[in-house]
């Protein structure tokens, strides 16, 4: 199983690329199959065409329209392939049986319907499906939501029971960090599926987070890999799969979300309840969520949420500073996350103490702090992101191998 | 039952005038199913993309490729129906049940299973369905090949018994003669899918051939007219009631063809059938065929054909010259078709004698004839095809209906 992103057949050169590549992976006798992603921009150029003919497209249509783009690029790859020398049938998601619900724009896989895949690979064909794509069980074509294809591509890696899901894309594997941000980040070999959940949840942006969930769901092994060098890149596996333990995977950072402070909140029960239920009936995406200790019988809620859910958040809160008898609210765009990843740190207590004291020696002030078992997570100023991943990174020694693991 | 070319939704401003007529059709009390092609240059541009990438691309992936171009107009003109507050749902060749053959390309139609569509019409919404495409009975993506818009929508019209079908296109109708070669040609208000068929198999390129015989075949009443004007166009109807019965209802003319002329052949049964097979053999499309009278046992043979066949037509006669004992073979691609086609020919003697006087006093030298019972056709050198249009257009009057009635 390999998975191209729209980067790696961006244009008719790279499509050629990537042609050669699945030929000579067909030729060292594997059964190949292939999901693709829609050319470059295709995307984006379709959904500024949908806004140009309509001020609010229907989700249906613009599934209908969106799927155009995987297709395009399923064909030119089959071509390409077959030019080779070698057989290639191109499948629509509907075709390759992605079977979905009927939420159009982020449809769930309900059922992988593969038969038709294997008779194909079976008569010896490469076998090219388009990814983000499937068919609703009202027959409506659906779209999968952001970073899809990798979501098929796991789907039919677990289907098809593929001895690894390939993906290719424009980095050459998940890093230590952002490798713009701190040149000397190191790719990681491997790491746990709850490690690339925790960085996918927090920043990473390599690996859909739903593509992550589906892989550690059904086992699937995931090989994260560039489709510009074909070098080796990291793989996700079990965790007792990834022999090298590290108390510290990586540093992800997340500059997309926004901060609301609901302050001097009665301290009763149901409160809560009725901030976040009337925020998610407005459909705001709360991410984290930090309640202040109570004093005297008020208490300060703080959240974050995704920048574009801001101005639906604030109507929200106007209404509700009334109703729980806050004192008022306090949105801030200019907040940014650091996260530390780690498997090891379930093991190894301290590291909570280590990330805040670097953090404070930087002059980098915390304003909100959530933790999981292998994860921490501070939200700080936007400006102090940049100079939080970099201390941070060097103070773990994530740079050397070595000093990372457990 | 409207259809609309790819100029016609060209641009989103054109595909939302397009979807404010469908709102109007449909707010006039009428069932609306829309048939689309893509927009403008669209199937060119995905075709060249398929040539970047492929020196001979596979015609199971130019379908599966060209099929994208539908799939983004059906998308965007649904769109913006639902802009204007109709309700309106889109569905591929496949989903509005077309079921073809498996020639990939030139696809025909086998069955037509419109009940997705009749439910979607019984609930109110608008239809609108790709042109072009269908599903094959091995559930593989295809098309139809040139003008196969116009095949969906007549076919579409005939399973859905609708009350006519309209297509909308880049001209106000069919006209006497090209009006970019005779300025006072007039529109035609009806004719038969007689006229029709013969005026689109020689040089009238405003219906497709197939579609023609498909309303024909099914009784589908067809109107053909301009999505920029909105003006009501051409009636193409049975001959009993186009009512107006025109002894010459245009002149049509085309120079897309070249004419081989295979000299000196002995004159014995089985020698026009072992040159016609050898040229079918190789897929050569051979149009007119002309056999002079017999002198001292030998004759000559002329026949037209695309242009585009040429090169492998000149391969076969050189084989064949030695196989049939001829002295040798002319092609000659400067040539043109000039044709009269009218249902009155029929009852009036005399049209052809006509004709040739008019192409004799322009001093235009007329290579080769054929008739049909409605159509008079000859080959002239392609210098001439101009001016024999204009000379027959002003001779039979046609510029004036009343004179042209029979």
């Amino acid at each position: 199983m390999q998975k191209y992103g729209g980067t790696s057949v961006a244009d008719p050169d790279r499509i050629k690329a990537v042609a050669e590549h699945i030929v000579a992976t067909r030729r060292a006798g594997n059964d190949v199959v292939v999901v693709v992603s829609a050319m470059g921009k295709t995307t984006d150029e379709l959904e500024a065409l949908a806004h140009q003919v309509s001020s609010a497209p229907a989700a249906r249509e613009m599934d209908m329209l969106l799927t155009s783009g995987e297709r395009i690029s399923i064909a030119l790859l089959c071509m390409a392939i077959i030019d080779c020398g070698e057989h290639a049938v191109s499948y629509t998601g509907s075709q390759a049986g992605i079977v979905t619900d009927t939420t159009h724009r982020k449809a769930k896989i309900v059922d992988v319907r593969a038969e038709r895949l294997r008779d194909a690979l079976d008569g010896g064909a490469v076998v090219v499906v388009a990814g983000f794509q499937g068919v609703s069980t009202e027959s409506d074509v659906t779209t999968l939501g952001r970073g899809g294809s990798d979501t098929t591509a796991v789907a039919l890696a677990a289907a098809l029971q593929a001895e690894s899901c390939e993906i290719y894309t424009d980095v050459t594997g998940v890093f230590t960090a952002d490798p713009r941000l701190v040149p000397d980040a190191r790719r990681l070999d491997r790491l746990s599926y709850e490690e690339m959940l925790d960085m996918a949840a927090t920043g990473s942006r390599v690996l859909a987070l739903r593509s992550v969930e589906f892989a550690r769901n059904h086992g699937v092994r995931v090989h994260v890999r560039s489709s510009f060098t074909w070098e080796p890149g990291t793989w996700v596996v079990e965790e007792d799969e990834a022999m090298e333990q590290a108390i510290i995977s990586g540093v992800t950072h997340d500059t997309s979300e926004a901060k609301i402070t609901l302050s001097h909140v009665p301290d009763r029960p149901g409160v809560a309840a009725k901030v976040f239920r009337a925020l998610a009936d407005e459909a705001v995406n709360v991410d984290m969520i930090v309640q202040n200790v109570s004093m005297a019988d008020h208490t300060d809620i703080s959240f974050t949420l995704p920048k574009e859910d801001l101005s639906r958040a604030k109507k929200v809160m106007e209404q509700l500073v009334e109703d729980v008898g806050a004192s008022g609210f306090t949105p801030d765009e200019g907040i940014g996350r650091v996260s530390l990843v780690g498997a090891g740190m379930k093991t190894h207590p301290g590291v909570a103490a280590t990330m805040f004291e670097v953090l404070a020696h930087e002059g980098v002030n915390i304003e909100m702090i959530s933790t999981s078992s292998i994860r921490i997570s501070c939200v700080v100023q936007e400006a102090d992101v940049e100079k939080a991943v970099r201390a941070l990174h060097a103070a773990f020694e994530l740079d050397q191998p070595s000093k990372a693991q457990a």
